[in-house]
C-alpha cells in the first residue's frame, strides 16, 4: 500500500477540512495509507467546527502506522495551537513548517512514499515547494506543474514581479525548464516523447507575429534547436491560441513564460478541480490548486475535490516513476540491425551516439 | 432604420464570408440597413468560393442605399483586386484602408450611423482602431473593450511588449482608462454608476498580497482615491480570482493591466462568441473578437456569430448613446430640498458643486 505523507498547511485555513473530508469515504483507505503530520488537537478543533465524522488514529511516530486507518503522527505533543479561522496568526508559518519538517524526515528515510501538502503561503511570500527545496538542499529549483484532465501547464518563471519576467527568461532558463518538464512527463507520466507547446511572452500582433522581440530572438531559435535534437517542442504560440479553443489538447504539456499566463487560463478552464504537481524533488509531491482559502475556513463548505485529486495524482506518479526507474536501472547497450541488406544479423559492433534516439526505443 | 457602415477588412481572410453570412437571414434587414464599403468583384469571388447565397446590391455612393437590402458601396470601381486565401498579399493593407476611408467619410457626414469592421491587422502591427483614430485626428487613444454575456473587459495597455507594461502603467494612465471605461459604460451601456474591478499587475503571492510593488504603490492608492470621489472601482484583485469562479459577474466591467491578461481569459470563457467594442471614437464602432482567420479563409467554415454579435452590440450602443445624449443635452440646474427641516420648500439658491453627484440623479 502506498503511504501518503500529508502536511496540514495553514492551520487557520481549510487544510484540516480538506484532509479529513478526503478520507470520509472508506474507499480511499483501500487505495493508500494516509499519514497526516499534524496536531490531533487542532484536527479535532477543525473537525468539530465543520461537523465532520472522519476518525483518525494518533501515532507517536511513523513506525506505528497501520494500513486501512487514517494515521496522524503527532508533531506537537501536548502543545495547544492557536487557531483563528481566516486570520494570518503569527505562529502559522512555524506550525506549518513543523509538519513539513517531520514529513520530510520520514520521506527521506522511505518511511512514507509521497508527499501531499495542504496549502499555505508563508508570510514572506515563499511557496511550500521553495521551502522544501531549501530544506533538502537540492541544487535545482522545483517546478510547479498545474494538472487537470487533458491539461498540463508549467511556467518558466513563477512568483516573480511581472516587470522582471522579460530579463529573467534567458535561453538557458527556458531550455532547462523544457528539459525538466520533459523528464517529469517521461518519468512520472509515462509519456515516451512528450509534445510540449511553448507560449510566447508578448501578445499576438498579427498573423504569426508578436508585439515584442523575445519570441524572434530567444524562444523561436531555442525551439528550433531543441526540436532538431529530438525534443518535441513547438511554438511559440500565443496564449490565446493555445487556451481558447482547446488547442492545448494537441500537446502533452504547455510551458508558459510567467505565472499568470499559466494560472489564469488553468483556473478558468478547470474551475478549481486541478492540482499542483511539484517536479524537481527527489520524491513525488502534489498539492491542491487552491490556497489556504481563508474566506471558507471553519465553515464546512470547502470542496475536497482538488486535494483528493492531488492524492490520486501522487499515487499514479509514484507508480509510474517506480516502473520507469526499474526499466531504466540496467540499460542494455543499444543494438542495431543493418537495414540496408536483407540479412537479419545483429550488428553487435555498432553503438548509439545519439542521446535522443533512446526515447524512441521505450 | 440604423445604417451600419461595414468595412471588408483583410481581403485574404474571412471578412467577406462573415459579412455575407451575417445577412443570410432576411431578419437582419428588419433590424438595420447594412452598407458594405467594398469591392463587388471581391465579394463575388468570396461568395462563390464559400458557396454563399446572400444577394447584395451595388451602389455607386451612399446616397443610393435603400433599406431592406444589402447595400454595397463600390470603393474600387472596375479594379481587379488580387485575393489569395490565407496569404498576406502586398496590397492587403491598402485595400482595407480604402474601405475604412470611405466608411469614415460617410459616417462623419452622418450618412451612416455606426461602424462595424471586419478584421485586419496591418503589416506594421497597427490595429484598425489606431488607424481610425489617426485618420480622425482624435486626441485620445481609443480603448478596446471585449464584450460577451455578463463579461466586459478593457485593458490599460494593449499591443505593447510585456517588458514595457510595468513602466507604462502610471497612475495617470490607469486613471484615464478607468474614466474612459466608466464614461462608455454610462453613455453606451446605460449603466448609471458602473462597478469596475481593477486587476493587479503581478501574480498573487499570499493572502491579499502580490509579488511586486505596483499594486501597493500605484493601483491601490488610486482605487481608494477614485472610490472616495464617487467612482465605484474596486481592487486590485488577482486575475485568477476574478476570472476563475465567475467573480467578474459581480462587476459591470473589469480593467486589466495588459493585453493578454484580458484576452486570454476572455477567449477561454466565451469560446469566440464575444466582440470588440471600440471606445473613444466620435461614433459607435465594433468588431468581431477574432482576427482575419487566414487558416479558415475561403473554406466556407468560418462562424459569423462574433460578427453578427458585433452588429447587435453596435445597434444597442447607438440607441443608448442617442438616449443618453438627449437626456443630457439640456441639463437643468440641480435643485435641493433641505432635509434638516420638515418644510418641503425647494432651496433654489443652492447649487451643486460636486461633479460626481450628477450620476446619482439619472
Amino acid at each position: 500500500m502506498i503511504k501518503i505523507g500529508i502536511t496540514h498547511g495553514d492551520i487557520n485555513g481549510t487544510g484540516y477540512e480538506i484532509i479529513l473530508r478526503s478520507f470520509e469515504s472508506e474507499e480511499m483507505l483501500s487505495l493508500c495509507t494516509p499519514v497526516i503530520y499534524g496536531s490531533p488537537k487542532a484536527a479535532t478543533f477543525h473537525r468539530k467546527a465543520i461537523d465532520n465524522q472522519t476518525n483518525f488514529i494518533v501515532r507517536s511516530n511513523v513506525s506505528e502506522i497501520r494500513d486501512h486507518s487514517v494515521n496522524m503522527v503527532n508533531c506537537f505533543g501536548e502543545d495547544e495551537l492557536k487557531i483563528e479561522f481566516g486570520i494570518a496568526t503569527e505562529d502559522k508559518d512555524r506550525i506549518a513548517q513543523t509538519s513539513i519538517d517531520s514529513a520530510l524526515r520520514d520521506i527521506q528515510q522511505n518511511a512514507v512514499d509521497v508527499l501531499v501538502t495542504a496549502p499555505i503561503t508563508f508570510s514572506d511570500g515563499t511557496s511550500q515547494a521553495d521551502y522544501i527545496a531549501k530544506k533538502l538542499n537540492t541544487s535545482s529549483t522545483p517546478q510547479t506543474m498545474l494538472i487537470a484532465d487533458g491539461l498540463r501547464i508549467a511556467s518558466v518563471t513563477e512568483n516573480i514581479p511581472l516587470q522582471q519576467v522579460s530579463k529573467t527568461i534567458t535561453k538557458e532558463l527556458i531550455s532547462s525548464k523544457i528539459q525538466m518538464l520533459r523528464t517529469t512527463l517521461q518519468r512520472d507520466f509515462c509519456i515516451g516523447n512528450p509534445r510540449i507547446a511553448i507560449i510566447a511572452l508578448n501578445p499576438k500582433e498579427g498573423e504569426g507575429t508578436f508585439a515584442g522581440t523575445e519570441e524572434k530572438e530567444i524562444i523561436f531559435p531555442l525551439v528550433q534547436e531543441l526540436f532538431a535534437a529530438g525534443t518535441l517542442c513547438f511554438g511559440p504560440y500565443s496564449a490565446e491560441y493555445i487556451f481558447a479553443d482547446h488547442n492545448y489538447e494537441h500537446f502533452d504539456a504547455v510551458l508558459t513564460m510567467y505565472y499568470d499566463q499559466a494560472m489564469v487560463p488553468f483556473k478558468t478552464i478547470t474551475h478549481g478541480e486541478g492540482i499542483r504537481y511539484i517536479s524537481g524533488l527527489p520524491f513525488v509531491a502534489t498539492s491542491p490548486v487552491h490556497d489556504a482559502q481563508y474566506e471558507l475556513a471553519g465553515k464546512g463548505i470547502a470542496s475536497a475535490d482538488s486535494f483528493r485529486n492531488a492524492i490520486y495524482a501522487a499515487i499514479d506518479a509514484f507508480r509510474n516513476r517506480k516502473q520507469y526507474d526499474a526499466i531504466h536501472a540496467h540499460p542494455l547497450q543499444k543494438q542495431f540491425y543493418d537495414k540496408r541488406d536483407d540479412s537479419d544479423k545483429l550488428k553487435l559492433d555498432q553503438v548509439s551516439e545519439e542521446e535522443e534516439t533512446e526515447v524512441t526505443m521505450i
